[in-house]
């Protein structure tokens, strides 16, 4: 029922015209680069499996359906349907790109085989999963890519949307290579170390800050990172070398300090010198405050002293770029056994699918990526040229001996799973070898290098005559 | 366990220290202006009633928490620790902004009163919710003031944050002057009319666009929406046109036709005379393609032909400013059965908050509301004039014979509910009359006139006092 309703005015056309049942093929992508980035992560795949795994009408969904009418109030869906519907079983094929794998605008990044009305009601739910920690997981590694080792903590749930929007950004965001997540209830469902320590409120519920800092001291000795910005930052670091001071006494560390307003850059230095001044060169400085990706480049250029970063809204939601715009086209239906690809025409270009059963082809030289070649499976003999899908001026060919992988894996098969979720720190360790394999230029902030992606030379021909073709030209 | 992970630290801190049944106040506020609207449409209220109804910690819970290490591998929480949340039996007084009201920045719009600890477990997910739903709510209200009556339809599940990113902006749309909503789950669950038809896989998945329109007037003859823009727009009219006529026949009407790209200001118009000149005139056309009420706005500008909007992802992610910055602030602790009163300092005024067990006053001039007074409710005697509260020289007096409305009103006590939810039908138009009681000036989309929000002038002074005391000046 975490659907779109058109999905299921279709599904009752195509019942009602008995073509429901053809087999179709359709393939999911995003047309334009997340925040202008040079890579994406792809990201969602263990909840679209979940969720396929669970699909069914239930008899309370069916009661709801039966009751709907129309504006002039017949009913919209008869009977009949809705016993077909409560007879539904899950019968397409799934093939995906793994999670944590990087991919690239137009190539196909999940692909659903099947009969035409499944493939339909699945479409709205699938969209909205990958479409979201897809985005998550860009904005995390983009951020962890320029926090070049410093440890980042998620804690977004009181700003992320909604509930889900919270739980699947603390998943995404850890794949994407954050430490820490502070939502509990994520790190007990997926696995995810919760860091957190206290806030404001915590002193302003003692009579001042220094018995507020003991007071936590004595009670998390082992735990003991003290947030330092609720009067005045400055001499609240002085307070927390006290109680540090403390803490040394009793064989226990004050493991770090929170600084969560102001100059982060000037603060982090001055706090820094407080600390190293009174031997404590290895406390931690933690910083916070609406920071993306730009302010902590920004704030590594000027060599704050800030060695964790806790990054909340702009994280979460994806600020500056809050959806991905993932797509779903048909691009093949079957007709008497035998594939008519489809392609749905734009005045813009960029809007044209690319028709056939596609695959990506991933060429690997020298232990690094070369380039993306999408193929159709339905091409014998594919050509060791591609071409870029909206300029035909660009071409590259590789050569025989590159080899490449496939990067849509079979992940069900007549609607039974036959993949084997990988571990969360697998997918993380997927993510990082696939950082090594691209060159540095393309995960620059800015004006990245772009990865080449293209059409296998014949689908590129293919696809520009049926333009021409849909077009009478 | 839907929480940040320092809220249960700090709770074992304050149960350790045996301070966490002190009674506490937090207030929810924000404090800048979403999307720079003149107002803001709470919303989410009821999503929280039925949030803390169910908090508890389940024995899974206490598994999960039992086993967390802190870095140098010791036992975060104690089992007595454990005993004790495991016995959590919620006691908070709840009062809130009814769903549907008008807020503006800086007053009070949820108000929690009760044992220290409790009031922080739930912070995060009180926060998670009303900011997300408030924020959408608000987006829809702009969106629907714009289209001044031309219903909205939404339909952003695939593009929103998540599962329940999605289902709560359907509400939130909803609520916010929305007429439908695309995601059936949505509509099952809060009982919100669903729309849709087909998309472009329907007509791909016919030999013709006339093919396809025809298969879907038959089978859906009383619900007849037709997508006019797969291969050229308005061939596809004409298709429609042709297609409505055979309606007509048959004593059945075209409903309307759907344009989902191009210029919607020249298509629409287009369309509008093609549709009118074949006695077409009361079919509809609806325009989808990244509207947001800017474009809409221009579109009306334009004089578009478009009469029913479909609007999804700038919707649902509020896209432009996709978090309302929502916070929750300790404003009094009680000491020795009297109240302490608090604030956090900050080098920003704006980020000070009010101290007190606040509650707003809402003024009624002649039917229009004339002010919000923010007060303490421990200030016996209020004044009746009232302070910018980062602007002194801004004051308003309100005559002694204006009535005023509390916007807080009793929603739980001593952790039980008392307070009966709408529907969401009334919440509607709790809404639309609100609307009717501001001027059209706090209505604009671009600079809008500010409504006037004050501290009670005792208020004001004590802050101020408290500010500098704190300051040591």
């Amino acid at each position: 029922m975490l659907t779109d309703f058109y999905q299921l005015t279709m599904t009752y056309g195509y019942w009602k015209k008995n073509i429901h049942n053809k087999e179709a093929c359709f393939n999911v992508f995003f047309r334009e680069r997340p925040f202008k980035s040079g890579y994406a992560v792809f990201c969602g795949l263990e909840y679209v499996i979940d969720f396929l795994k669970n699909l069914k009408f239930t008899d309370d969904d069916l009661k709801y359906l039966k009751k709907l009418k129309t504006g002039n109030n017949k009913k919209i869906f008869d009977d009949e349907f809705l016993k077909f519907l409560k007879s539904f079983k899950f019968k397409c094929d799934i093939d995906a790109v793994e999670e944590g794998r990087l991919v690239f605008p137009n190539e196909p990044i999940f692909r659903v085989k099947g009969p035409l009305y499944q493939c339909q009601l699945i479409e709205s739910a699938i969209v909205n999963i990958l479409n979201f920690q897809t985005l998550i997981a860009t904005k995390a590694c983009r951020m962890n890519v320029v926090s070049s080792g410093d440890p980042i903590f998620e804690f977004g749930l009181r700003r992320a949307q909604g509930i889900d929007g919270a739980l699947a950004a603390s998943r995404a965001s850890y794949i994407g290579g954050c430490s820490s997540t502070s939502n509990v209830l994520a790190g007990k469902i997926f696995n995810i170390p919760v860091s957190g320590t206290h806030s404001h409120s915590w002193i302003l519920s003692h009579d001042s800050e220094i018995e507020a800092f003991r007071s936590f001291s004595e009670v998390m000795p082992d735990n003991c990172i003290l947030l330092v910005d609720t009067y005045d930052t400055l001499k609240g670091v002085e307070k927390a070398i006290e109680v540090g001071r403390e803490l040394k006494k009793i064989n226990k560390k004050l493991l770090g300090i929170r600084i969560d307003s102001g100059d982060l850059s000037y603060l982090s230095k001055k706090s820094r010198k407080l600390l190293d001044k009174n031997g404590f060169e290895d406390v931690k400085i933690i910083a916070s405050n609406d920071i993306d990706e730009f302010i902590l480049s920004s704030l590594k250029q000027q060599k704050s002293k800030v060695t964790v970063w806790g990054i909340g809204t702009r994280l979460v939601t994806a600020y500056d770029n809050p959806s991905l715009g993932l797509v779903y086209k048909l691009s093949a239906i079957k007709e008497n056994k035998s594939w008519i690809k489809k392609i749905k025409l734009s005045e813009q270009k960029i809007k044209i699918n690319n028709p056939g059963i596609l695959q990506v082809h991933r060429y690997i030289h020298e232990g690094k990526y070369d380039g993306d070649m999408i193929v159709d499976e339905l091409i014998k003999n594919p050509n060791s040229t591609m071409i870029h899908p909206h300029d035909s001026t660009k071409v590259k060919r590789f050569s025989k001996n590159i080899k490449h992988i496939k990067l849509l894996v079979r992940i069900f098969r007549n609607g039974k799973p036959v993949y084997k979720n990988p571990s969360i720190l697998k997918i993380k360790k997927l993510l990082s070898s696939e950082l090594d394999k691209i060159d540095n230029s393309i995960k620059r902030l800015h004006n990245p290098h772009l990865y080449k992606v293209g059409l296998e030379k014949k689908l590129y021909h293919e696809k520009n005559d049926m333009i021409l073709n849909l077009r009478k030209l």
